[in-house]
């Protein structure tokens, strides 16, 4: 029997897929899914125990949450991404590194077929093709859901035809959640001027009063929290425990697929958007001006090609060395506070802050140089200036 | 007698100048001031009553509030620039439309030197200097505050031997005010670790409720507020009225300054950072993929330059260019909720919004293109990274 | 019966598509050339003929040299743009606007469908079908060539079994002319290792001596040959003339096609070369350092996005008002001399050259500052460099 | 005695130095040379015999060619960097490496001071006093031509009044030759409309005949010549002994200085330029487009700051991690044939050459994908310009 690997979430689609697959294909169905961030122990036995019942020869669970941060969401710390100034890449940056790790594991296993239940109508069908077609070109991709366009209804009586009479409700909001922020669609999100109300969000206010924190990063990874050390995973994780009883990090991204539309979607992301917030503070004490300066350019370019499935092109691996290399001097220690709702962050401390340089500091006496000195930077900075205002008058 | 124009303030470093002026060298002192927002009616009477009681011929001020508008925040709202992300150039921008109204005056004045009153250790003597040498070249610059490096004290003490017995109490805070924000300087902003107390902001927190706003755009530029339509300037001083009693805008900005070191300064600035938010929410519905991605680079420049008193570099009018053109559909409304200390965008609408587009749509179900399509799209467009990696491996 | 427009050169594949759309389809045939500096009138007389004999009901060229021009070639010059530094965008930059005359024609003739003679496996396809959706979406796209793959001798075949014998011999290499350039393919362009011989470019070297030419430019425009005023494309096509026979601008290029592969392509294109490397030495002499720097990086995109086919796509006209902004100085003549092979900029004269300014000039004297001045300038133009060496070591 | 150290290159300039400082102001002199290419052993030998005549202490000539090679021309291989598209930035490359070498001998030799012989109107004084004050803050850095601005003739008269009668005749042109290009200066190149003589170059025309070279690279950097190994200084001499008898390389740049003023100086650089050439041409193979793409702007960028004398500049080792990661796969070999005054580059070959894939190549009939991939590819590839059209019309 030929061996098919399916990228399984336990959702209606990738089910549809394992008994469509045994039932009419008569693929030896091996079901994978791959944890980033977004599932819980108990999540991962439902998982197992349905995928099995649905007929897959196998249900394997891959632990990627370390892989992910190595891999991908460290240089988003390190260039401080935001899409469109908003959206940490959340979901964008797990499809890919689950994609991969799926991949490699069809690799492995010496698979005969490789698929994954995206729609036709989405960014997450491009990073799973692109990625597979990448790593394993040798072996066919079927996507039943994206060919055959079924609706909910159509799953759900196929399955129920095959014995399966699970409820499949469709949740008001759908939610996708993982270590680097949980992204919430709803039918506000398919609208251009209405906003998420705020019980569609995963995390709930709970918290009244105010916190003082603080972020240890060492050459730009997160490294401690409040004094105590622990893995850049493990900070993310402790950060967002801690943060989102105060429903930090909500926002609204609305964005360009890689398939050319407009798309709009919620997310929550209390963790992320604070340690990215205190690195770039962190980053403006301790870079250089022109540092500063070339980062933001390489940063969007890094967060555009990862965004629309690019991860595996050669030049992400030559921005990830730029990033790697300006983070050199980014130790220390940012404090923030956290409110209801928002959070600010209150300053640092770095042995290599040049803020606080013994050779020259802003303030209104400087031993640095004299007058005479600044007046001649100038005088010679502003020569161009003068020389084409006087040529072309 | 030699005549000279002084950039006057009305504070104990311009008002030593006046006063050194006439009594040391001789000169025939017209004290100008330029509005660019910042100054009342009142304030404007007590600087021509103090110019002339230190010894001016005569005292003028300059109303540029417009003018600071159209030659240099429109376009710092179509860039959607926030240096460093988080600072709108509130008194970078300023500075320079000071600069370029005062060496105009002198111009116009026939004058035989020009002054101003900064320090050699900060950013202004670099704009003052470099706008004064590019538009009047052939002027004297004289800047005794930069040359003679005196004391607060040596300052008072000269203008009582002079017969002048104002109090100058020094504030807890040096605030510069303007249309396009407020910078607060103190004890605390000179550390690297400390944030600034509430009472250092000039607005106070006096709502607590929430408040619904409708920010009209016409290609890119606020025109209307709750419905009603206005100029630009007044749009954003209607805003900031509202806004500023929700105590929001307020952050730190720590940068680089001009002379290469870094500097740190808080600010307040309602209206500018509810105004660039929403207008960037607007652009994100109505510019394509590339006009957005593009922007990005070009507004950090154009920031870059106009920080750094490079206003008057030709680049600066080709970069206009560009985000002149780039917004001919930036044209729409859009709502935020305003609360105490943060706000939301809630959404827009725009006839120019790509979201809700006829053609296509963000979902589950789409019109525009068939399953097959999109493999065929995904397909090629993964062409050069399956070649790579086939090619390499 | 349905109305058909077709991009109609005289090829073998075009003709085919004639006889096939009235053949076997029963559309009414209206063939279109569009001429971009490639078809003498012979050439457009006998496309004419061959149109109408293979049964079109009209055949129609239209002179877009002008619009040609005016409308892209304008801006490759501002924009210096030589595609991987090396090839003038002769084909990338004539197919859009052959693209979007024809689009623009199918419309005013009320057609039901629009069609071009491209394969499946180069870039005119992604060219023609991306300006056809665009300007005409209500249009069905037909591709026979692409959708048949059919071989020359089937080609020949089936035209031979509807009374069409002409004979249509494979040239060796295949050429493509226009007023920007004509490019070349043969055996040795499908290697990596071969550059086309001699014998393979339509201009062969006729000139043995030297020959020194004036092109005057005006706002970027070359306007004059030698002295001798007329409109750019007359500039062009009398450089050509004389400076073809000096098989000047020849190359090869190798370049990335937009559907992911590499592809290689000898051209020729001598007014096209010695006209960016002229303008380019004007523009060194007249535009800001600011302004060239930040040049670069648009023309680079301007170029890549028309070369994929994005010439539509709204951000190019905002890099075309940041070109335009940018040729406000760049007038004046430049001086080259020809010989065999190759060509050399001699100098330039112009009001706006920086380099001839009164206010400081390059060289051992100077009295535009003083030493210290320069001391001062640079000592505060390292401070930072200085300030990070100290505080890391 | 106060020790002080001098960059020193036998020039009348220096030896007025070694003089003045000895018998003026009555330091003990230590004079140093840093060869990076420029030198014969017999020059060197001159110059220590100078150097102690006039009562330097000691002279130290440093070898600092491979150095060179090393930490600056192996990143302008990289880059393809060629300012303003065509100085291969000879001067200032060498300049920087010669400053640090000269900071690092004073360090070690626990100097007082330290000294050059540049004016105060180019380049060079920015790239001494930047790179002397970053590595040794400590020392006053003695500038005696910039700072007493004397003429040749008061020079040489002060040296004969201290009985140097030595002939300091002014050559016609002013050369400065290293391993990465000779520059040269004369009348003609403070002019902007006329071009050096034939006789201004140090190399001339020796041969007539043409001739193939083939020039291997591994991972960007050139190691074999007509399949003879050799380290990269070793190929660079080598091509450059060949080629420079085809007088290659030739031209005029015109640049802005850093000072703010244009300036214009001719060269020759038949290595560098051929290297150069090949090198990019073999990128064009090998590396993906976003590389090609992304490289051309940090190239740029990196070629601007080392001209600029930021070399020290956190950010360039930044870029340096970025483009020694590009380079991965430049590894094949470049054939290039050499003509009097020009040359072309033939083709290259490499197994990492993209073009000769298996997957896919360029074409009329490929297996890579269908007319119907083809036409999806396209048809979502235009999809936002085609809604945008719709949407705006």
């Amino acid at each position: 029997m030929k061996k098919l690997i399916l990228a399984y979430s336990g959702g209606l689609d990738t089910s549809y897929c394992v008994k469509y697959f045994t039932a009419e294909m008569g693929y030896e169905v091996h079901a994978v899914s791959v944890n980033t961030g977004g599932f819980t122990d108990q999540e991962i036995a439902n998982n197992k125990e349905k995928a099995l019942a649905l007929g897959a020869t196998s249900y394997t669970n891959i632990d990627a949450i370390a892989t992910f941060y190595d891999t991908v969401v460290k240089y988003l710390i390190f260039g401080n991404v935001l899409k469109n100034n908003s959206y940490p890449l959340s979901v964008s940056a797990e499809r890919i590194v689950q994609a991969i790790e799926i991949a490699k594991f069809a690799k492995a296993q010496n698979a005969d077929a490789i698929a994954h239940g995206s729609t036709g109508a989405g960014n997450d069908q491009v990073r799973f093709d692109m990625t597979f077609q990448t790593i394993v070109p040798e072996l066919e991709i079927i996507t039943p859901i994206r060919d055959q366009t079924l609706s909910r209804k159509q799953e759900i009586d196929y399955l129920q035809s095959h014995g399966i009479s699970w409820s499949w409700e469709k949740a008001q909001y759908s939610i996708n959640q993982g270590l680097w922020g949980t992204s919430v669609g709803g039918a506000q999100t398919l609208t251009s001027h209405q906003t998420l109300p705020e019980d569609a969000y995963p995390s709930q206010l709970e918290a009244s009063d105010s916190q003082t924190l603080k972020i240890g990063f060492t050459q730009g990874e997160p490294t401690s929290l409040n004094g105590k050390q622990g893995s850049p995973v493990e900070i993310i994780e402790q950060l967002e425990d801690i943060a989102s009883k105060y429903a930090i990090g909500r926002g609204m991204h609305v964005g360009d697929t890689i398939i050319g539309i407009k798309g709009r979607v919620g997310f929550e992301a209390a963790a992320p958007i604070i340690i990215l917030e205190a690195h770039r503070t962190l980053e403006k004490h301790t870079l250089s001006k022109w540092q500063l300066q070339h980062k933001e350019n390489i940063a969007l370019w890094y967060g555009t090609h990862l965004h629309e499935g690019l991860y595996l092109e050669p030049v992400m691996r030559d921005f990830e060395a730029f990033l790697q290399s300006s983070q050199n001097t980014v130790t220390g220690e940012v404090e923030v506070v956290l409110h209801p709702y928002r959070f600010e962050v209150v300053g640092i401390t770095s042995d290599y802050d040049l803020m606080q340089s013994k050779v020259a500091s802003y303030g209104e006496e400087n031993q640095g140089w004299t007058a005479a000195e600044a007046k001649g930077f100038i005088k010679i900075l502003g020569n161009q200036s003068r020389i084409i205002a006087n040529q072309n008058k």
